[in-house]
């Protein structure tokens, strides 16, 4: 028996899917639909709003793995830097074993809303917030001021985000691992040599 | 007297200038062709690739520009740091004066390509990689081993394209000066201190 839940669950996971591969603009509902196995009404009583809700839908459980995904990792590899690594040779992985179709579904979904897209626009901000504030509480911990760890965890969302873009158009990692190795440097130079104070 | 070249670029520009807001499946050629006053046929005249093709041709004009514009700033300011802090000065102006509404083009298409799509993404390719190129250039100058200017300018690409992307959300230049601070930090930690050798 297929219930509610689990529809509406299938077709968050199946408008993030497509999000990642072509972006907001580029998915078809009808996709989306087929993916999920759903009927068009089905989505309108799930989501009223329709393909904009589902894309706010997709973006709250995307930040919310990315965050799940952070915790695990900062909890398994207390030195920053290493698990900085860590998770953008993570990113890299997915990015690569889909082909170089696979992205970060906020990044693309930022670039193709107007202002007018208001919803869309606050949940990524909150989105993106959120990711911000996770890197910067971990970075203070490192050893980093409040300012500094802002400002690095506003580069770091901005370094990965950029990382991804541009290997996925080269469908090469070269550029994500100049990218990590860059990061890895301005961290390394900016935490406190011993350790945490 | 319209020549045919006239409106071959009214139409690169117009494209241009949507794929800033929307993104490459956000833009209706109808919208493109309205904005350029062109009908459908002189598209295809030109462009017989049609909407794809018309696309590269304004990632080509959208990266003359990008690299025209830093050879005129790092020729004004041959301080690379301070060079650096004016061209994210001028991507926060331009972002801002259209109400968060235009961003970098190449970006916005770069996340909405599926590997299918050979043409656009092998222009993207050469774009990011003749930025990337002309900043390594300026980093190597300014004293950076070759490998370290690659890795910071791969940095800088996607420091700029990663800050647009947030401040863009949020409608507001916050999360890009932070940016701004953490990579002039991030350059100054690894320039050499008397400036290049």
């Amino acid at each position: 028996m297929d219930t509610p839940a689990a529809t509406r669950d299938r077709l968050i996971h199946a408008m993030l899917d497509h999000l990642r591969m072509r972006g907001f603009h580029g998915v078809g509902l009808t996709e989306v639909l087929a993916a999920a196995g759903a009927p068009k009404g089905v989505l309108y009583h799930h989501f009223p709003g329709g393909k904009s809700a589902l894309a706010v839908a997709a973006i709250e459980v995307a930040v919310q793995q990315m965050l799940a995904g952070l915790d695990r990792l900062l909890a398994a590899e207390p030195h920053f830097p290493t698990a900085l690594g860590r998770w953008l040779d993570g990113a890299e992985r997915l990015l690569a074993a889909s082909g170089w179709a696979r992205g970060c579904p906020l990044a693309a979904i930022a670039l193709e809303t107007t202002p007018a897209d208001t919803e869309l626009r606050a949940a990524l901000d909150a989105a993106f917030g959120a990711i911000r504030g996770r890197l910067a509480r971990a970075l203070i911990s490192a050893g980093l001021s409040e300012s500094a760890a802002a400002a690095m965890a506003a580069l770091l969302v901005a370094g990965y985000e950029g990382a991804l873009l541009q290997a996925r158009v080269a469908g090469s990692p070269e550029a994500l691992r100049q990218i990590r190795a860059a990061l890895i440097a301005a961290l390394t130079a900016q935490l406190p040599a011993g350790g945490p104070p």
